[in-house]
């Protein structure tokens, strides 16, 4: 057993203790009222790398929430890796849901629970202990690294756009890391090769000037979670296909490669996605292999309607205001701004006479697609095989790491997306869960990966 | 002058000032944490009816809320009349766009504001303050009285429903008088010659398992909320045709005199409908007229939808579950238990597959048609006349009375609504009130109609 491999054993309890006080703050982007715990987290984030030999670390503040950078450029003549994660998390609605509370992290069955134990906290932080590992046993890291870790990444992570897009030259680096995405199983390693983007939009829909009784009002008043409800089947028909004109013109076709990969699934994702949902059926479009369906093709989303009456019981209102949060997934080349347009364009077209629409963007990405050809991807698929005694898969995640498009088109470097969450790890969900496996694992991958790219 | 005249003008402010107090009493029937402040609110009808000269005026326990009761038997070889009222007010979200707090009520420009105000704790004590100036100035009541008020009219009425056809013989009586509806502007007394019914549903959608994250199930998982959205747009179109079959198969020709009421419509409702909900044109079935429509046209309509993220920003959650509070309002002859039925097969029918659909039957109750040529109408009309100068007109109202059409069906009576409210009293909305000329007017009103009753 080398030196890597004793220290890690060595510092389970230690890296665990370390991940479960970052889980404990509930830095959740999107809501106001948790700003001091995410600029909480953050600061968690820049004593971590200061206590495990990182320089210059430090937050950068900005208009929303700060980022989190630190660098060690001592590794002479030796490439730079610019590493990427975020520290930010999801709400925790319905918290009925969750078997233990979602900001007290509580190991069960070699998992660890708790809101951002996946997404994306327990990843950074395997990436932390893999260059603490490294630099306990050699003193020394194998190459130079930049860490730039974003606080608003479930909010639109407009702050580090902002910032890599105006001092793109501090970032200057080889090749970007970021470890944000799952592979299909713990015996299955992959490196992702395409990520989808991203608008998120509110559609706010208008009806009388107040709420009216139905009783009186009912067959002639304007109904706007009526109105809603056409709007959005008209935008998204039952087989999944969506109605926005111009939506797919752009649409990149796969290769070959790929276009086989999906149609054979040889991983058996379309049986795990039966098992994952617990249903009986795969919605969507159904002309596609569920793989293409859900990586690689534009999918439209309703994350949830607000309006009206919700309490127990009955109301009889009309509601004067209906709103609905509605998602995009783009594949790479169909382009978030243009995509907002077009869809603007089409809620105006679809929707009902009587009533007044406003569309509003509340953020968007872009997709990305990566060549495995890279010295870089080469590394990081030898290191997966070294821990994971296998050949890696090539894989499209269908999420958004809008960040991994910004890497791509403003520093013009490779991007390596090499994550160790697992599909079952409930993201965005109840029960949100980190393999410990994984996370050691992952440890031990990354410090290879970055020996390998020496 | 006369002694009633008299008695009503100098007790003004102690009849608002009743009136307050019971205004004061959040007693929303449908929340649960409002149950002790419905219980109040009945005991304050109790403690109003024993200190205007009512016999036996106590509470009635039931399985919900209690029913009030009390009556006057003394009038020999008179006539005896059952009145009605409702103690329970709607909820008042959004609470944020009252003017004043919906539970103080104020007196602004002619107007005491508050939830309950018009529906239906002023209609109440305006029957209440009627009888107490009769009592007050006669020592007597010209005709025998059974007042009997619930506590349960915006949950569905099971309670009252129950007591009724259990005990028939306890509320024999002459006519029925209920007094909870409106009058088209403060210069057209009317009856109300007819009401809709109503069933009210929830219909929940269940999807996967568990909430889902749209990046990695987008494509292949079902949507709960588009699911909704498909159903809903295919229940009811743009044009406000609903797609129930068998809906419609049933509904009964209006009279030649109504219809041309309705065509001719020299109330000018057409105009007052577009200034009151502050629209630019009506929606629903533009093929018949808005008083058609509004009050002896079937409608659906959809208050309230629940499910995914609804909070401030974004989530790119795909939620496990989605419900819809839907109602139909029916015309006299669409029974209710019939036609949720017909909906619920409906509902199961139009949902895309994928998708579990449920469909709950929350509350139903049926309409009524009422002759306008019974004695007691007759004398309602004169009593109207006399304190509007102008002979009353007669209309269908759109909403719901569930109990006018028990007393139809199970006491075999005439039933005269008769009520004082105004078209822009924003019921069930935010800042509802009550006119204070209509207050005083309806007191006149309802003690000349029990004088000519006798």
């Amino acid at each position: 057993m080398n030196q890597i491999e004793t220290y890690i054993q060595e510092h389970e309890g230690q890296f665990l203790e370390d991940l479960k006080a970052w889980l404990r703050i509930p830095s959740i982007s999107t809501l106001p009222e948790h700003t001091s715990d995410v600029q909480r987290a953050a600061e968690y984030a820049v004593e971590q790398l200061k206590r495990l030999g990182i320089e210059h670390a430090e937050l950068i503040q900005t208009k929303g929430h700060p980022l989190v950078y630190g660098e060690w450029l001592q590794a002479s003549n030796k490439p730079t890796l610019l590493i990427y994660g975020h520290y930010d998390v999801q709400p925790v609605d319905p918290i009925e849901l969750w078997d233990s509370a979602p900001f007290d992290p509580t190991i069960r069955n070699g998992n660890i629970y708790g809101r951002g134990a996946a997404d994306d906290k327990g990843q950074v932080m395997l990436v932390f202990k893999a260059l603490e590992t490294l630099f306990s046993v050699n003193g020394t890291l194998p190459i130079n690294v930049k860490v730039l870790i974003e606080g608003e990444e479930e909010a639109g992570g407009e702050s580090i756009e902002h910032y890599i897009k105006t001092y793109p030259e501090r970032l200057g680096c080889d090749a970007a890391f970021i470890c944000d995405t799952h592979m299909p199983s713990p015996r299955v390693p992959a490196l992702i090769t395409g990520l989808r983007g991203i608008i998120y939009t509110e559609v706010i829909v208008q009806g009388a000037k107040q709420d009216l009784h139905s009783g009186t009002y009912g067959g002639v008043a304007p109904n706007p979670l009526h109105a809603l409800a056409i709007i959005i089947s008209r935008l998204k028909d039952a087989d999944g296909h969506i109605h926005i004109p111009g939506l797919y013109d752009h649409l990149r076709k796969p290769s070959h490669e790929e276009k086989t990969f999906w149609e054979q699934d040889p991983l058996h994702m379309d049986e795990a996605f039966l098992h994952e949902m617990g249903v009986s059926q795969l919605s969507g479009e159904l002309e596609y292999p569920p793989l293409e369906r859900v990586s690689a093709r534009p999918t439209l989303e309703v994350h949830g309607i607000i309006g009206g009456f919700t309490g127990e019981g009955a109301k009889t209102v009309i509601p004067a205001v209906a709103k609905a949060k509605i998602s995009l997934r783009l594949p790479p080349d169909l382009k978030s701004k243009e995509i907002f347009n077009l869809f603007e364009q089409a809620v105006r077209d679809v929707a009902p006479s009587g009533v007044s629409v406003e569309v509003v963007n509340l953020h968007g990405g872009e997709g990305v697609l990566v060549s495995p050809e890279s010295s870089v991807m080469q590394a990081a698929s030898a290191a997966l095989e070294e821990v994971y005694h296998t050949t890696p898969v090539y894989l499209r995640e269908g999420g958004s790491v809008p960040i991994a498009a910004l890497f791509d088109e403003v520093l013009n470097v490779p991007v390596v997306l090499m994550g160790f969450g697992l599909p079952d790890d409930n993201l965005h969900a109840p029960n949100e869960k980190y393999s410990l496996q994984q996370f050691f694992n992952g440890i031990r991958t990354v410090a290879s990966f970055l020996q390998k790219m020496a």
